[in-house]
């Protein structure tokens, strides 16, 4: 039997289901045997709108029935050469009160973020609500960023994956990384962080928010280190809060801020084998040596939490003296820092400011889950967000295979969020291929900490996969995979005939003798007897057994 | 300071080190620096040696010296048109008694193979011989395949890795195949399986094996099954046992045999989502079922225990009941099978015949332990030997990823070598590049698993890298890597000049501010004053600090 032409064409499409009064984004994958057509978890957002206008504001009436905001003109404003029309915002929004999902939550309000996620999740908004108000979940959405498409991050909820883009000194243009940022959010990208070091740091960021449909990070030290000239020591905290300010207006979702990189603990890292390597957290203990101080960030934290309230700013607590290497994992210095970690986190939360907590880097497997146990315990239990970890370091030009391993693992531990890494981690810059190798890796391992956790439904899709590549049905095997493009252009690389994706074999085994065929025989077998095959068999059926010896041996 | 032009440039080479009278092959990385060589474990074999002539036989005069041997007409010979002189072979080996490393370990006998195994493994020749000998180990090493270098599978060793190759009836020549058998040595191949099912399967193996510095494994049941024309239900003991004889004095080295497919198990698997997915594992479904017999390799199993014994042979006891998807993982079928793979494998010790078990497969997560766990138990601790496991069934063309995690995983509780998976694993056939990707995605699950084991010195070669990551040594970073081209390429996209190997920054930061930079000023600053910063710091010597900030105001 071959299925018609229209069942083997490619059949997925980017589309929104109607939920509880929202619109609910997926990638819809219809089957061509009849089953229910799989709609998967999707980050695109909207589709085949012009850079140079933005994404719709979907947030905007939601931000605006809530009230307790202002509009007020940016502090900072984008070279007008460098940004059309289309992007430019006379007025942005700021908080005359606190306007944060968590103070929403603790008092008790479901927000139509909420409302939107639990769709998502395909659970409840109260549980949604519950999670954000014991600060075990965060809504990265700033009120300035209303074009983005509301998601979680929360030990409870489906493992989420961060993509790092973001010019440097050295190369990239804007175009590019909006592009990045799109082409990450079209792969699964659930969060980007904007890491821009070189030229025009306001205005790429500018262009991405307002065309990112997923929450967009940051790290404002980079850019308040740009400000003067790239010098540690002329950091001081007006400097930083006027940054703080610039990247709320802009809408900036959730800032990585190293106030955990006290003092004391910075001669713990000098006998590491790669002492500081998180840029944040070698600049501010540049800092505090050269000013024999304590970090900035720290001894004024909580008018950081009062600035962050206005906007709906959440906490990326930075992990600075993470571990460059496996020599270093588990740490005094990591594990110190951690702690403070703890005691900032309690502190955001009594200002109703969202916190994640940031974690390494590199570790080998078996020290990977005292990280999660420790943040759990020391940060009670606020979203974990890690870079990866590396488990070795021999494999320069392979860190996203190296670190999916870790990545899924941390991730069946409880981590919320795993950053990304790619192929040229430690080696050079990302570029568009970069990019998506990253994320799928990360979505394998993200899928793979959901399947683990045995997260409601999470199997679904693996089982729909399944089912299809057991029955030979190349495109639906094709259609719901991670990267449908990949996975048809290596089967055709074997067997490029359209015959072949409908053939009920496939290039490994050949057409004469293909495991697969075998079982279904099996299967077809028991099936036709109107008997268990089991108990054929226990009753010692001879004549059967001739039966179908007669009735197979006849290639198909 | 510029290091000298002759220390920037890559120094890697295929060497021996001379040991206890043996030659061993390592792959030695010269540093810049001035520190020591790295020599790392090498499988690469002799270089620039004729494949029409084949390896040098290393093993001839232990084989020949520990006698038992007698040196017949081999019984199948290859196509004379296929095979040039220097392969040509009028008499081969076969045992008069048992000649297995298992039954000289139980002797007493520390072999020349025991004694290069302890020098590759750094460990002492008297605990290989107690483990082969309590049956934890296993060295595959065919009479007829003088040509390998040993090396062993144990859990307390070493993780190893398997990597396939073999044409079939779809693609494929004998020259592709001896080449991805080299290509695959060279990347770190432990041992190679050799699955061909097409044209030309005799001939294609004694190209492989006379060339192969590595084991060589078959899955005698697929060229059995050419010999009937591709129809199970033709096979026989007798054809079988030719078969084995015909492997066995070409010199195979281990045998896939999937003698625990018992015919009650068999419908076990009908209501599974994706049925029997090893093709030994439905050849012999389809046996049973269609003569309601028992499955011949296990009711005769005995027999092929003394044939084995004469070749030392080693088994992979198949689990051709595997799952094929993360929905049958762990179930009855699997784990009936798995239970006598533990009875066979107490057989073949009567015989002194080294065994090893496969095992799955798709596994998620969370289950992958019980795999192990039970396997150890049920087996008695003979070497376990996987297939990944996937952890995930949703990414087809990125399976080696997908699995790296859980051979990484499954690797660290205790399996002793990792069958590859290559992205081509459900779409196609691997070409060379996929056969590379595979090879260096399991290469670092297995690097990763002897690090969390606390493997004895595994973590050398991490600290060795990271050290010369964290000084800037570039070249010694990419010549220390898996993968010195890719690391070495990757770089060269960003900052291509020569200069920029030398750079004291890289492309990710820029020059002028540099993470690994700050912290070398940190340690210098320590240093320099003799005093430990932790002391400076806590003794409030602000003098220190104006002086250190002068210091480093001046960018080098």
């Amino acid at each position: 039997m071959t299925p018609s032409a229209d069942a083997a064409k490619p059949r997925i499409e980017k589309t929104y289901v109607e939920r509880d009064g929202l619109q609910i984004p997926v990638r819809r994958v219809s089957l061509s045997n009849g089953d229910s057509p799989v709609d998967l978890y999707d980050t695109s957002g909207p589709q085949g709108v012009d850079v140079r206008q933005g994404l719709p504001e979907l947030r905007r009436p939601w931000i605006e029935a809530r009230g307790g905001v202002e509009r007020v003109a940016p502090k900072h404003t984008p070279k007008p050469e460098l940004m059309p029309e289309g992007l430019r915002r006379p007025k942005v929004l700021r908080g005359t009160e606190t306007v944060t999902q968590m103070r929403y939550a603790r008092e008790g309000v479901v927000t139509e973020e909420m409302r939107f996620i639990a769709e998502r999740e395909k659970t409840d908004p109260e549980f949604v609500r519950s999670e954000v108000a014991r600060g075990r979940a965060i809504i990265p959405c700033n009120i300035n960023h209303p074009e983005l498409e509301p998601m979680i991050i929360g030990t409870n909820f489906l493992v989420k994956i961060n993509a790092n883009i973001g010019n440097s000194a050295v190369t990239s243009s804007i175009d590019e990384e909006v592009s990045k940022m799109q082409w990450a959010a079209q792969w699964g990208a659930d969060t980007i962080m904007d890491l821009s070091t070189g030229a025009n740091i306001h205005e790429t960021r500018e262009w991405i928010i307002r065309n990112s449909p997923v929450p967009v990070g940051a790290v404002p030290i980079y850019q308040a280190l740009e400000k003067v000239g790239g010098v540690p020591e002329e950091l001081t905290f007006d400097l930083f809060m006027d940054t703080l300010v610039e990247q709320a207006e802009q809408g900036v979702d959730y800032f990585t801020i190293h106030a955990g990189v006290l003092l004391r603990y910075i001669p713990m890292t000098a006998n590491r084998v790669t002492g500081i390597v998180s840029r944040g957290g070698s600049i501010m203990a540049k800092w505090c040596l050269a000013h024999h101080q304590e970090n900035f960030l720290y001894t004024r934290f909580r008018e950081i939490c009062e600035l962050m309230s206005r906007y709906d700013i959440s906490f990326s607590l930075g992990d600075g003296l993470r571990p460059g290497s496996v020599a270093d994992a588990n740490d005094e210095a990591q594990f110190a820092e951690l702690e403070t970690q703890g005691e900032l986190t309690k502190i955001a939360w009594e200002y109703d400011v969202q916190v994640m907590n940031e974690g390494p880097g590199h570790i080998p497997m078996h020290m990977i889950k005292e990280n999660v146990d420790k943040q759990m315990d020391l940060c009670d239990e606020a979203p974990f967000y890690t870079l990866g970890p590396l488990t070795t370091d021999v494999a320069p030009g392979y860190d996203h295979i190296t670190s999916a391993i870790g990545a899924a693992m941390i991730g069946w531990y409880g981590t919320a969020m795993l950053c990304y890494v790619t192929p040229k981690e430690h080696l050079g810059l990302p570029n568009r291929e970069d990019v998506k190798e990253g994320v799928i890796a990360y979505k394998i391992a993200a899928h793979a900490a959901d399947l683990a956790k045995g997260h409601p439904g999470a199997r679904d899709w693996d089982d729909a996969l399944s089912k299809a590549r057991f029955e030979f049905r190349w495109e639906d095997q094709f259609n719901l995979a991670l990267d449908p493009d990949t996975a048809r252009a290596y089967h055709d690389e074997t067997l490029p005939s359209d015959a072949a994706k409908v053939a009920h074999f496939c290039s490994m085994c050949g057409p004469k003798f293909c495991s697969m065929r075998i079982t279904q025989d099996i299967r077809d077998y028991a099936a036709e007897k109107g008997v268990e095959a089991q108990e054929a068999i226990q009753l010692g059926m001879e004549e059967k057994s001739r039966e179908f010896r007669q009735k197979t041996e006849q290639p198909a």
